[in-house]
C-alpha cells in the first residue's frame, strides 16, 4: 500500500485500539513516526509490559499488576461498603465521579448460563467469602439495567440476603441535565415509576 | 489514578497519538488490556521496530525501513513525472486517490527562512540533481496553499524553469459534490478567478 511493508504493518496494528479505522490508523501511524518518535517508542515498551504484568486482583478481580490492587490494598478505604461492578471501566468511573471510599468487586461480565457464565466466572465464590467474612454491611449493586445485567443483581442480592447484608441498587432515570424529549421511553418510564416525594 | 500505576502509565502514553485525549487513552487500554492482549501485544512490537527502523528514503525523502523506498525503486514506474508533496501522508494520498504512476519528492516542511527551514531543510539539493540526471519532463506541485507553500512552489517552480523542464501545479477549488454556500471565502475566490471554458 505505502510502499513500506513495516509502515502497513504499524497502520494495521494500530486497528486493535477501538474506534481506530483505516484512515485514523494511517493518520496515526504517519503522526508519530514524523512527530512523535519518543512517544512511539515509549508506548511500545508500556504496551508489551502492561500485557506482560498487568493481570487481575486476587481479592476483587479488577485490573493491576500486582496480586493486590491499589484500591484493595488501600488501608484507608472503609472496608464496610462493598460496590459490585461489571467492568475494571465502571470502577474507575466510579471513583473518579463519586466520593465512594469502599471497596469493589468486579464480575468481568454478566450470568448468562446460555453463554457458559455462571457464578464461577464472575468470581461470585470470592464474593462469598467475602461476605463470609462479617466486615461488609452495605452491598451496592451497580451492574446495567440489560436482562443479563438484572439477573445477576437478583443473583447477588439473594447471596446479600441470605447472609443478612442490606444491599442498594444505584438509581437509574433521567440523566442530569437531560431533556425529557430526549430520554429513550424504557428509561422514561423507569423514572416515572421510580418517582419520589419531593 | 486508577490503583494501577502501570495501567496509568499506559493511559498516559496512549496520549502520543493524535486525536486521543485522557478518556479515548482509557478506553483503548482497558479495551486491549479486557478484550485483545494479542493484538496489543502485537502493537507494542511493531511500534518498536518501525521507531528503530523506518528512517527516510535516500532518493525521495518518503517514509520507509530501506535505504531507496518501495515506489522509487520501482521499475514500472514512470521516472519522467516527478510530483513534489510536503509530506509522507500526501504520499499515500495521492496514491491511494489518482491514477498517478509517476515518482515523489517530500520536502518534509515548507519554505521558512525566519524559522531556519531553507533549501537544504526540504531536500532541494538532492532535488536539483534530479532535474539535472534529464530524465524528468514534468514536474508536479502539490504542497498547500499557505503563504509559506506557495512560496515554495515558487522557488521549485524557478528551478524547473532554469533547466526547461514544465511544472504544473494541482488545481484548487470548489471540492467534488461540495455545496458552494459552505466553501470558504477564498477557495471561492479562488475557484472563482480561476474558472476555465466550458
Amino acid at each position: 500500500m505505502s510502499g513500506s511493508p513495516l509502515l502497513d504493518a504499524l497502520v494495521d496494528a494500530l486497528r486493535c485500539l477501538p474506534g481506530v479505522g483505516p484512515k485514523s490508523a494511517q493518520r496515526m501511524a504517519l503522526h508519530v513516526l514524523e512527530r512523535d518518535r519518543e512517544g512511539a517508542r515509549r508506548l511500545g515498551l508500556v504496551l508489551g509490559e502492561a500485557v506482560e504484568r498487568i493481570g487481575h486482583c486476587r481479592i476483587c478481580r479488577t485490573l493491576t499488576e500486582h496480586d493486590v490492587c491499589g484500591i484493595c490494598s488501600d488501608a484507608s478505604r472503609d472496608p464496610r461498603s462493598l460496590c459490585v461492578v461489571e467492568t475494571p471501566a465502571d470502577v474507575l468511573a466510579i471513583d473518579q465521579a463519586t466520593g465512594f471510599r469502599g471497596r469493589y468487586h468486579v464480575l468481568l461480565g454478566q450470568l448468562s448460563p446460555l453463554d457458559g457464565i455462571g457464578p464461577e466466572e464472575l468470581g461470585l465464590d470470592q464474593l462469598e467469602q467475602r461476605l463470609d467474612a462479617g466486615e461488609i454491611d452495605e452491598l451496592i449493586l451497580a451492574m446495567g439495567t440489560t436482562v443479563e445485567g438484572e439477573v445477576t443483581a437478583h443473583y447477588i442480592h439473594e447471596l446479600a440476603r441470605q447472609r443478612g447484608i442490606r444491599s442498594t441498587r444505584i438509581a437509574h432515570g433521567v440523566p442530569l441535565g437531560g431533556d425529557l424529549e430526549f430520554v429513550d421511553r424504557g428509561t422514561l418510564s423507569h423514572a416515572f415509576a421510580s418517582r419520589r416525594d419531593y
